[in-house]
């Protein structure tokens, strides 16, 4: 089973090869650094579906216009505990932590800070915004609305993206609590990975073009959709329909981004629908200093309390402890670090096809 | 069938009534309107188990010294955009609208305006609380810890309450949308509803005390728990358990309230455990200005076309279109105005004997 070996890069070899990339398209030395350490933060992580693999489809949509690598972000209209921005259409990697800075700032300055964002693009992981909080001391919060593949309920329409909600909570002892979750019973990239492995689904992922629940994988690309988090209104899908309408409510209607089923895809193939009612995609962030109701060290201690508790749940199978949302990606994190980031072989052709192209050095395993 | 024949009764008499058991624990004029008010929306919105069905259990809490029906309400902690409210054991009926009030006026200074409580007891439907924000073009939000019932994904212990989310955004010729859900797949009173009418419940409800899955809606005396939203681990039950976690956190580790499995029961003949961490049940309610962000007739013209194209949706079956979230209780409440509000017998049995014991005039239906 040689050919399923996972095959490991160091970290800042990964890093700089990302760098220069986001460099040839054009963007400062500060932005292709930071654009770089959100998709790192993914792949470090265990998020591979939002970290380098999606480096080439960035690359494509700024091939085809709809990413500037040189934006002038700027804020819009402000009051002192919100703000809206607007990306000018700039990578969602560098417009989204820029919007989150503003609402750490405003936070510091008056208890907490919202920011909701216009004309940007793929933001990466929430949690990488969301997590800019925790060390400040604050309560972090990140959505963001995305390419249309969720069908509501009762529909077979692809009327929403997979539209995630992160909250990142500071601890004392422990690592931070990071709830980072799209609002689809399944993340699109699940679906990939079940593809790839010839496997099937489980029922209340994905519906076919007709609406009946269906257990491929394959689906989508056949006109199916995604099924909002319950699957059917039995188990609660008006629930994941409700928090993925908010999410796009947050993000575009309020910013005056593209919302519902304008909002601009992210495969570059597609192209946004013409008759668009705002501009780009959007994003909601948030902060909230923990000072701002109580006593740090008196929220630390209960926090910790908090996790000591449920990590003492009672387990259903003995050998499955429950887990504090955050503490996967945490370990992978710590071993990723230290051993290397997983890279799967499709991934190194697109890497190493954009190294060809931009005159880069080519991906390098040992 | 005449026996299950549902009978109405006029909403004012029903308010009347409400307001005077309200009056006989003690509650002062203001603060049994207000509770009477918060528990009529329940119940003229369809959620009948967060309305008068509930009154007998607040007395009960007071009868047991566990409810103050004369609090001193008050301010802890604040900055411009935060506060922390100490509900000094009162009705979470009148808390609650207490908090949200000073979010709306913080929000009114600086663009948002947010509130945790501590010390406080079950607030009704959450919806009430987030719909105080609408009227004055905000967009609200309110949740509240609960009584532990809920297990974690992969454990068989009850230590989360259903925790409940509300997010209220006004609209422009439309009613506001209301996201108020629970976290878990269903609300207890689906579980009552089920068991009064002998039925089985879909699968990922509830499981046994064991943890295995199952279809009984009497499980939970039998020392079995509700499922967070996702129902097992192949179908997110991580990501409910995760908001149901945020939920219990911002209520209650951030205003110092008991948390997790320590959450004060709401049925009288289970007492609080000894060691409690926290002072009572918490709350967490805020709201951000629309025109903090942008101008309110372009959010209203944008989520305006929102709900038409929601509306439009292509329907799986061509009789049940799309459901804006909080349509149904908007219909509801249309409804229950006109033609009196359904109290199933069970209910009325219990009003009456409140009746008898504070004399007050008995359920009148005519």
């Amino acid at each position: 089973m040689s050919e399923n070996k996972i095959k490991r890069i160091e970290e800042q070899k990964l890093r700089k090869f990302t760098q220069d990339v986001f460099l040839s398209m054009g963007c400062s030395e500060e932005d292709a650094t930071l654009a770089a350490d959100v998709l790192l933060k993914a792949d470090l992580r265990g998020i591979d579906s939002h970290g380098v693999a999606r480096l080439i489809g960035y690359v494509r949509l700024w091939d085809k216009g709809r990413i500037n690598s040189r934006p002038t972000i700027r804020i819009v209209h402000e009051t002192p505990s919100t703000a809206t921005i607007d990306g000018d259409a700039g990578l969602g990697l560098v417009v989204a932590p820029f919007a989150m800075k503003i609402a750490l700032e405003k936070a510091e300055n008056v208890g907490s800070g919202w920011v909701s964002v216009k004309n940007s693009n793929h933001f990466g992981i929430a949690g990488y915004h969301a997590l800019m909080a925790v060390n400040n001391d604050m309560i972090g919060m990140a959505m963001t609305n995305a390419s249309p593949l969720v069908a509501p309920t009762f529909s077979k329409e692809r009327m929403l993206g997979t539209n995630p909600i992160c909250y990142t909570f500071p601890a004392g002892k422990y690592p931070p609590i990071v709830v980072d979750m799209a609002t689809s019973t399944a993340a699109n990239g699940k679906l990939e990975v079940a593809q790839r492995k010839n496997l099937s689904i489980p029922s209340g992922w994905v519906q076919d073009k007709n609406g009946a629940d269906s257990r491929d994988a394959g689906e989508l690309k056949e006109g199916g959709s995604l099924l909002p988090l319950g699957g059917d209104r039995d188990h609660g899908s008006h629930k994941g329909f409700g928090l993925s309408s908010a999410v796009d409510i947050f993000s575009a209607v309020l910013s005056g981004a593209s919302y519902g089923p304008w909002a601009p895809p992210f495969v570059s193939f597609l192209d946004p629908a013409d008759d668009q009612p705002g501009e780009g995609l959007g994003h909601f962030l948030g902060a909230w200093r923990v000072d701002g109701f109580r006593p740090v060290d008196d929220y630390k201690r209960n926090i910790d309390q908090w996790i000591d508790r449920f990590k003492k749940a009672e387990r259903t199978n003995e050998s499955q402890p429950v887990i504090i949302p955050g503490e996967p990606e945490e370990l992978a994190e710590r071993i990723n670090r230290t051993e290397g980031i997983p890279l799967v072989d499709a991934v190194v052709e697109d890497l190493n096809s954009l190294a060809e192209r931009f005159n880069i050095q080519a991906i390098q395993f040992s």
